[in-house]
């Protein structure tokens, strides 16, 4: 895989100031811009519509916002950071002593340099956000403020971009990020970029899964997708939930809700082969969309890789999950590592032997392998040869185990052994039955 | 649960003497003084039926029965010990000498004071219990007795008691104890008044369970009433086998045939919040009617909570089985853990979420906890909270699962997880299943 | 079981010198003389009949071959030693240098007075076989020499043997062994005469099981035979593959497919009795005809119990392997092992209680035990006695668990339980489901 690190960069840099939320234009101008990079459908869900327990909500778009001061000036100026804004903020303008409003700043006393990311999607609010530092030096009990933000709720839609990769198989992989986030780094936008350059990558491939590839609001979002593709999402045998994946800290992966599901095994197969350390998250009903789509009617195997995992990090959901914390360096490792296992999925195919009936004779196929074949040079360490390897497939592939875990059980590398299962494929011995 | 040590007392002193068996007006009068407490119906099922393998047997009556020796004298009399009797001895009037009659004569050599408990119901024949010190006094090989047996074996019927609390669903609870024993406090009857107030403490209670309360004989009343009730039987859930409670040793409690069935460990739950001590039999082919319950057409799980468990105590089947040795308060403390037992049963429903796509959106539902409510009181020693555990059975309430089972995943406690469910309920979010 | 050293010995002198291979009249030679022990159909399955992925191929048979050297003298005879042949070699008459034909010889540098055993079935071919000795001693590089090989590939027939011996049940066992091989005593011989007296022992019992009872050249043979039997071989419960038993090493026994089958247990249960030492071959891929009848098709459990193992003693597949080396005593021993195993398979039934409801009345139906009966001499150092056994019974048979696995629960000796439940059986309380 090539390496992705100056476009993820230039692309940081572009997407970041950009006002997201969970709905408006900002969303729809990232879209547009991922476009450049991969051709992502953009699909628009009215405002009112109902989606499962939820209905879509007006769009939110704002222009300005700021707080003037007793002498006029601005103390507190949205241009400056979209952070300062609680998302979802009705439009007001009016003069107030800090005791009306004070319920309305927002800031955080154990990070004083920070702004914290607040949003009131579904409570009919407004607020500002700044940092403790501000708020002890500018704003005083018995002095007036003039608040002032320009923002509209209408009517409108939700916004979400959709690319599908056809693959050999009707079968589907989700791979889902969510992008509602405005200026943070780390949470929202690493998971968007990374997404973006996976499927660049994986567009070159001629791939067995199709893949179902979203960028969508976070939960809103989800649900929206969900209740707008059931029957789809009900095709979807794993999800990769991409977020908080280009931090400078150390590599995680938070588990499917089945532990022993097969997928959370061969993420830790890609750290180890990596020789990379990582961070073990259970699974667990808080995060992110894996909540939507492991839910009763779906229960699809989500996993998140994360680099500095959300919930986890000092600067978490603040103006200090800024480009100064996260770089494409980072995300381009954790591309990689997704990467390694898409293709790990990717060989982890249900095989099934076409003659079931004794013995295949192998030397009518033309599959007795000659002795030094390139196969052979693989397959290191083991007491098994190629013929070996053969004869066990043609045992056990009847259709019910993946090959992922007949490797495990043979101590056979999955690569070596799923170029024997094609070989054989190729000749009719094994047929692919999922 | 108010203590009925005192009413135990009384009730005891009142049934202890009365000669019960498996068929007789001993039985429907023990029945008819269990009428004050609760309103039992008494069945008749006739001599003669066939049930199952087995046939109802004859009724059996006694007036009198002595044994005389050669000068006249009552040396055995019935009416100082209703245990004297061979259960279901035929009528005899005859003279004859020791030599003739010596196999009649049962006694306990290493209880020389006990007059031990014999029947012999489905072979015809007589007998007398009596205490190795009585032989050892009254008995001379060559001296000439006078037996008398004023018994009656006539067709008649077998008497159960049965009283249904019917519950919110039909499915049933079984409580069963039986009353066939003659005078003998902790075999037979210490379960006998247990099972009259616990069914006098439900019936004050909304139920989720039917209950179905039997008073029958042991093994044949078992049989008898589940060929009368078939359908109801295979109806039933669980059953709690009552018996042998009432003495000053250990608690203990017999595990039903499923070892792994939650209800032993619930059982454990309630000794060990109760701060008891407790001796665990595992489940045996041997024992009381869990034998017909769990037979394989029904295959119901039974416990038994002993004190003083039948085979395990040195009076059992013996004429020291007595009120010197059961007590109204041994009997009470066993019937505070049948309660706190079925209190847990109560509770330990299958809900089903009825939203499972996707989140439930929980501020429409004003489901969102408020901070310091008084559920997040009850809610100790956990790092969960209100919101934590109605997000976990959102995702986890299938209708597989019952919340005892919940419960012991999330390590809460059941009262807690069952007053969320019961909140959601309440909401339409949840529904009960079983 | 009667001691057959004596008559193996004399077999096995008989025997040891035929021609054998997957066809020609060397095998049916062989089957003619076993008729003489049991008796034994013979079928033949025409050449260029299709079975499966394989074809019957042509018949072989041979009547001489030699190697003179220039002086004329015939330096290798086949009458010799069959061994000499590579199986399946074509005609051929010429003469030639060394260098011409030294691919054509075949020894073993390792074991140089040994002569090893090679095909060539399927390539067409031709091959002497000799000592390493004799390649040092009789072959120069530049000397001319005649080939002689006086064989004939014809369409003709592969023939097998066949005894099925009927039981009471149309469930079939499985006992099969290979004669493909010439003079070897070990492998291939050891089995067939194993078998033979085995199938012997058979015919005088009254069974349980029907054994269908094969006698088949390996691979080739076991396919050509389960495409001719396909319903029947779908109805095998379990195969004994009998080879290699007749070796002075030490006792072993490959496992069959599933690792927890019972029949493994079984096995191990047979030495632990016979006070044997064993090595236990786990299963794998590779050996005898197992890798047919555990195909996907089939999925028998079967095992092997060997007296000095294919693949694992230095003689195997030389002239080595001869009449000094394998021994009757040997074979009989291993015999009476299979024996005893066959003898708990028989025993090993699923009964089923006729009466589900409650318990039986075992007075009404004669089966309360008298106590010191025969039964209860036999259970030793268990704390159950015959009544506790016949409860267990009425109480675990439903039809699921097989004898053998009860026995284990119960700690219980088979040969007991199995008594008890015949027992239950003829007063119709247990019937046989399998």
């Amino acid at each position: 895989m090539i390496d992705y690190t100056r476009e993820l960069d230039s692309y940081l840099k572009r997407l970041f100031p950009i006002t997201r939320s969970i709905t408006g234009n900002g969303n729809r101008e990232t879209l547009k811009i991922l476009q450049e990079i991969i051709p992502l459908e953009i699909k628009e869900y009215p405002s009112g519509q109902e989606v499962y327990d939820w209905t879509i909500p007006q769009e939110w778009n704002i222009k300005d916002a700021w707080i003037k001061n007793s002498k006029g000036e601005k103390i507190i100026d949205f241009k400056n950071s979209n952070l300062h804004i609680v998302s979802y903020s009705k439009p007001i303008h009016k003069k107030m002593k800090l005791g009306e409003f004070k319920e309305q700043l927002h800031f955080l006393r154990d990070l004083p340099e920070a702004i914290p990311y607040r949003t009131s999607y579904y409570n009919e609010n407004w607020g500002f956000c700044i940092s403790y530092n501000q708020y002890q030096e500018l704003f005083k009990e018995d002095e007036e403020y003039e608040i002032y933000i320009d923002s509209e709720l209408t009517d409108g839609a939700l916004s979400i971009g959709e690319l599908i990769l056809h693959g050999r198989s009707s079968k589907e992989l989700l791979i889902s990020c969510y992008m509602c986030h405005p200026s943070m780094a780390n949470d929202s936008l690493s998971g968007v970029l990374l997404t973006s350059f996976l499927a660049k990558e994986l567009q070159n491939l001629n791939l067995y899964y199709t893949y179902r590839i979203v960028f969508i609001p976070e939960t809103i979002g989800a649900i929206a997708y969900c209740a707008n593709n059931e029957l789809h999402m009900k095709n979807i045998k794993h999800a990769l939930v991409v977020t908080t994946n280009g931090g400078p800290g150390k590599f995680g992966y938070k588990q499917s809700w089945q532990e022993d599901n097969f997928i959370n095994n061969m993420v830790e197969d890609v750290f180890q082969e990596s020789e990379e350390e990582f961070i073990k998250y259970p699974f667990d009903i808080h995060g992110s969309d894996e909540r939507q789509y492991s839910s009763q009617a779906f229960r699809i195997n989500c996993i998140t890789i994360s680099k500095d995992k959300y919930y986890d990090y000092d600067y978490y959901h603040t103006s200090l999950d800024n480009l100064d914390f996260v770089k494409g360096e980072y995300i381009n490792s954790s591309l990689g590592l997704y990467y390694k296992l898409i293709m790990k999925m990717e060989k982890n195919l249900k095989f099934k032997n076409t003659m079931p009936y004794c013995e295949v004779m192998l030397s009518k196929h033309d599959l007795y392998p000659k002795t030094g074949g390139t196969i052979n040079q693989l397959i290191k360490n083991s007491s098994k040869n190629e013929l070996d390897l053969i004869l066990e497939l043609l045992f056990t592939c009847d259709g019910n185990k993946g090959l992922y875990e007949i490797s495990k059980d043979l101590k056979i590398d999955l690569d070596v052994l799923y170029e024997i299962a094609l070989k054989m494929k190729n000749k009719y011995i094994l047929e692919i039955v999922e």
